[in-house]
């Protein structure tokens, strides 16, 4: 049974990594599987562009004063002490940080003085749905994300600012962080085309009366769709934030953008709901399907029980081994001229009634009416 | 099995047509089986008059300067150098630019700068629900249309306009831009009415106890109802945006017009939810019938399965061939002078203990009622 | 089957009356079965009084001058002139009269300028619920209200401005109007009243177990309470807006009034979803009743049938006509001395291990608690 | 049975005693089943007490010149001109006067200028729940409270007020009504702790699968917390009602402890609302026993009926009589020296391949897991 | 039955401690059961600390003077005259009190003059989940908790007091509620862990179809998870009203804390309503799975009836005793020369079509698709 888990093993799991209850609030607590953190540095500005990874922390003064804009990003988070170097040469809160390595955060915008601290989730496809946080830090000319382990959907952002006319090294770190933002939301969409071929496959067997394993395919469906909507759902609130606190780091043009953002976290929870609703109606219209074709199996059964088991019964009468010479009265038919033939007329006609019985109640046909009685 | 899909391929299909994550924001990307744009132009003031097809998109200018208002539409969006072209001379933001492209966006309304950016969803129903989106970009002195593709519910503003004495043309772009609207909401109803005929259908074959695919049909009225909701829902807002912000381009007039417009999205709304509430009632109703039926068939195999195995056995008893010569044990009532009737009159009473157990359960008769035990 | 339809059939009716989409706003076109519109007449004040039928439009404006309130009843939409003609008259707001004629407005209030448009539907009940619309015009001086058709609800009002030292004489059109649509909202009541009834009819027949067509009055009783709240949920906004709003035709005092009507529309709304519970809570009690006594039937059915089948066996194997002379092998037991009575108690020795697995399962007797095993 | 009826017959009766449709607001109309009204005075200052029926309206207003708070208390509203007389005496607004003797009123606070109107729910269980009426007027130095029928909850109130040296004699009558308010919505709670019992009692039956009226019981014990739901849920307004408006009558003192009381509507509400879950979640359970005790009946049958039909079957073969003598072909197993032993082993072979099917399906013994197939 | 109950006790139980309803508010009337309270001191200023049991209250005042923060933690709520002398002491009002000892308020913060009082609920599991109201009030240098009995959460915080040079020494009493009420809701946490646990492991039962007890499991958890979705949910709001109400005792600093504890709360509704969801969605697809089964057992039943009823019934009209010397019509075939043959032949053929039946309706195998037909 290849299909389980049918709750994605991620949901129940991530309490495990967490910082353990009631220890001091900004605690630090890396989890041993997670990898190690690589600092990769892309810094721009517009005539200036520079990238690599980074593997001493004290660089990071130069840089930031050089380039208009510096994006730190920390892929892994497998090391207490860099990220609190991190956090102490950027001057970021504790609860951010603690917020950073437990990561099962819900999206999130806060601001910590002139920081701005914002928690998003990726969201990845392979059998079943993954989600990883993402962290980010705003200040005047950096941005520094965390991410859980390498690989993300942030790679056309880079594209982009490597192409040396591109308009985004002409902007500042805002319209940097939209465009994170903005990857991090449309990689989504992917997500969601998956999700309609799945929908379309699930019809498909649906429709062809596949009954293997498309319950339990529609429960993995919904689980999924559960995670992505949960996990989409708090961006709808971040994005607003951003667009409503109208935070100095954020200028008007770039909050323009953001409300194109703000629209496709909504279309994306709206799209989710859809197929959660297509997915509860297919659950349906398989019950439903299965209900009626067991109905046909009990007419079936009905019909071929109560015809025969009536005729088996004058049979077995006939069997019956009473002593005809003994009295006259002791099954006489035996003896008559037309005995097997009576016999055989007497059942043809129980079966007779029986099937106009049957069929004045419908039961003949899956397709006939019932008439009115 | 001509009724599926269930689900509106439609509803599954759109983002396969998006814009690649992650790409620059304002990409006009098309998507190559859209038609060919054709650019549609009626220009009137109140006095004025024209109407045709727009070869050369140089010819705005001097169009836009004679008339009153201008009405440019476009039907298909196979060309982006005509939609870009069309941007520029307009002045049109990149990121409503993104939108007329990737057609699956929600009704909305959005400001940028002077131009009013809106998107509304266009209904049809052939087989199933289809939806077209058109998106509007109002100026001083235009109405800029995009369609999806040729055909839309526009035609009675058309032949409004081209009346020389109607009151469309001594108003402004505001009143147009209603009329659309308008036209668009309108377009609801008669899909709500056809809609309205599939419910009072499938109830008269519900009533009727036709059980072939009512309950496939049943699950397409609710999703095609989904698809209507999904597509308004997001209308009534924007229309209240309309009427709410105030937009220096609505002339209070034309507010009062807009207060009826939103007035019917609530109304469509209402009329679907009440749909898909009917919907579900029906299936209800289907599925209950369903189940009384099937006790019924279980009833009467019940019934006649446990009057007729005991009968059955016995006869088979009395089947035996115990050598009645060995022993006076052996099956003396073969040979007894009433063997037969005592073993008939076994039988009948059997039968009728039965009956009346049947009869005091309630069984016989599904009009019958239980008597209190 | 006299219980179908079992939607009413007026809610998926109204939209083939309606003004076609696209026309141009504030069409009145008359639906051509819509009765002929007859106009009465009651005029009155403090201390003169005349009712009447009226032929002549014209008359109009001498009797608005001569009394202090005028209320104009119009039964009937049947002729677009005479609507047109008091829209002239009273100067109404095409849109309103529009939507005069599409009877199928949700309860609203909307101010035009100075004229109050109050939309509000009545209800009434037969074999099922009809609503039937009332619109209602007020202005300094006169009441102007059109009913879809003769008949209606508002008796006790006539009745009450009939008699000459009612206070309804003294006081103003406001009081009138609240007068009207207090007995528009009262008149739901006596509709609850027969709901009630019926959901006490169907529990008792839920109690005795008919099940006959229970299902089918369950779902025309909830259609029909749907009906209702569907139309009484929006009196409740458009009596609280009249409430909030503060019209300068309401005095502070017929506020106080109004405050009593909003807590009805409050009370109908409760009750009314009070009785769709019952009947969702009656229609899953009747459920349970038809599966447990299912299972009862399933029970019989095992128990005969566990028995009585390999009871039969038995009889079948000694009703074998294996040739007992050929071989000692070949079934013995028929010449054995006690072989008959041998085979009855194996027989009951089946039938009595069986009783015991029956009863252990706690299968006989329905009240019988299962022994833990 | 002595269950029914499920949903008490309180709910769907009220309305039969309403004042008519359409009668002028204000009317007090008595229901003749009413019982007759008592008229109780306690009156009362820091150092005065007295207590006693009032039989003349009359000696009122010394009463209330004499003492700092005087509590009328009319239980029973069956005399319109008692009722009307206090009205009067008091200066009651009419639409208040003609909610007290409609005795369906939702709990709510009403100003009519220095006099407050409030109506509340008592709540109290014999077999099923009963609701009772109580209005409640607050003037400067009175309170007036009207009840449907003698026998109230605010028994403890008056014994706090009787006792001399108790706080409740130096405050005002914004205390007493507190008191009063805070005794009706404490009455909540045996109600609840009855249902608690209640609920712990059908648990025990459902786990001890007693099947009797398990579905009955919770049927009623979900439609009485439905009557206490939409009782007690308009209190919680009410209170807050009172806490937020300031009304001048309240004093700030008295507010803290009206928040108080208002927590306790809260928590009712909650109590109420788990109460129902649970009612719900044993239904589904008391189902999901049955209908998995269904799977074993059916089981059970399925393996009896499927291993002896065919034996049934071979057996009967081998019962057939066909002529031995005339052919060799005719049944030459029955003059085998083995032909019995043969015929038994036949049987032995398919009843034990039926049982090697049945355990591989996980058929026998319901806690046996399926294997892998 | 170790499962039961179903419905955790806790919960049916906490209003048989109540305050007797109509009592004097404010009386603290101590439940039987309750423990001995243990008074537990730990006085700390930025460089002092005490801590120890107090066994006389009066020591109180010069403890309070000596340090900057008090925290007294009352154990056990079993006298009452303890808590009235705090009362007393501490100035509590006594609405207050009376909410310490009727353990069942939700948790909410309410101001009293200058105390602040706050209510919130301990949660720990077992087999089953456990609240435990802790009770806390403020003042200026101290915070006084009341819980219901020893044993809480609240061991980390008081390991960070013990540390000499923890950051909380410096802090006040804001930051030492603070780190109670996160230590409260971080305590939340285990119990979600264990919850995930049991998700886990009922999901792998249900793969593996074990059906023992896994509804009753299913219940239990879901019951587990509503006793802590209520007990959270009203944290929530408490905790924000802190944050909004910006009172005095609490600074901006200790506020920034307070926003990720209410993140906290936040995050445990979402993942106890993720939990909740998904118990739902196993249960369905547990039944979706039992009736997937049970329809294939009604398929073996049926085919195998359906075929070997018809074919006994052939063997029984057979194994008749019709006398075959009387008339050539008595059953010839018993003495053709093919009548074994041809009778087996006749069975064959009637099981071949059966069996084709069975195919073409994809009975046969749980695995095959129907053919369109």
């Amino acid at each position: 049974m290849p299909l389980f888990p049918l709750v994605p093993r991620a949901v129940t799991r991530p309490f495990r990594r967490r910082t353990k209850p009631g220890a001091a609030p900004g605690t630090v607590r890396v989890h041993p599987d997670s990898p190690k953190p690589v600092v990769h540095i892309i810094a721009y500005g517009p005539e200036q562009f520079e990238e690599r990874d980074l593997e001493n922390l004290d660089e990071l003064p130069a840089l930031l004063e050089r380039f208009a804009v510096t994006w730190i990003d920390v892929s892994g988070l497998g090391d207490a002490d860099i990220i609190r170097g991190l956090g102490e040469k950027f001057g970021l809160h504790p609860l951010a940080l603690e917020d950073v390595v437990n990561v099962h955060q819900r999206a999130k915008v806060e601001e910590y003085d002139e920081r701005l601290f914002i928690v998003a989730r990726m969201v990845a496809i392979e059998e079943r749905v993954e989600t990883e946080q993402i962290s980010m830090f705003l200040g005047k000319n950096f941005v520094l994300t965390f991410q859980e382990r390498p690989g993300d959907c942030l790679e056309p952002v880079r594209a982009r600012v490597r192409k040396a006319r591109s308009g985004i090294r002409a902007d500042g770190i805002d319209y940097l962080a939209y465009a994170l933002i903005d990857a991090i939301v449309d990689g989504y969409f992917p997500v969601l085309e998956e999700f309609g071929g799945r929908v379309d496959a699930l019809e498909d067997d649906v429709a062809r009366r596949e009954t293997e394993d498309v319950v339990a395919r529609i429960h993995q469906l919904r689980s999924d769709l559960l995670v992505v909507r949960r996990s989409i759902w708090p961006h709808r609130e971040a994005v607003n934030a951003l667009l409503r606190d109208r935070h100095p780091l954020f200028s008007d043009r770039t909050r323009l953008y953001l409300r194109d953002c703000y629209d496709h976290t909504v279309q994306i929870i709206d799209v989710t709901e859809n197929y959660r609703d297509m997915c509860s109606d297919l659950r349906d219209f398989h019950f439903s399907q299965l209900s009626i074709r067991q109905n046909e199996v009990m007419k079936v059964l009905t019909i071929i029980a109560t015809i025969f088991i009536p005729l088996g019964f004058i049979a077995g009468v006939y069997g019956m081994n009473f002593d005809t010479d003994v009295s006259p009265w002791n099954m006489p038919e035996l003896e008559w001229f037309y005995g097997y033939p009576f016999a055989l007329a007497l059942m043809a006609a129980v079966a007779g009634i029986m099937l106009i019985f049957f069929r004045r109640r419908g039961w003949l046909g899956g397709r006939r009416r019932r008439e009115p009685d």
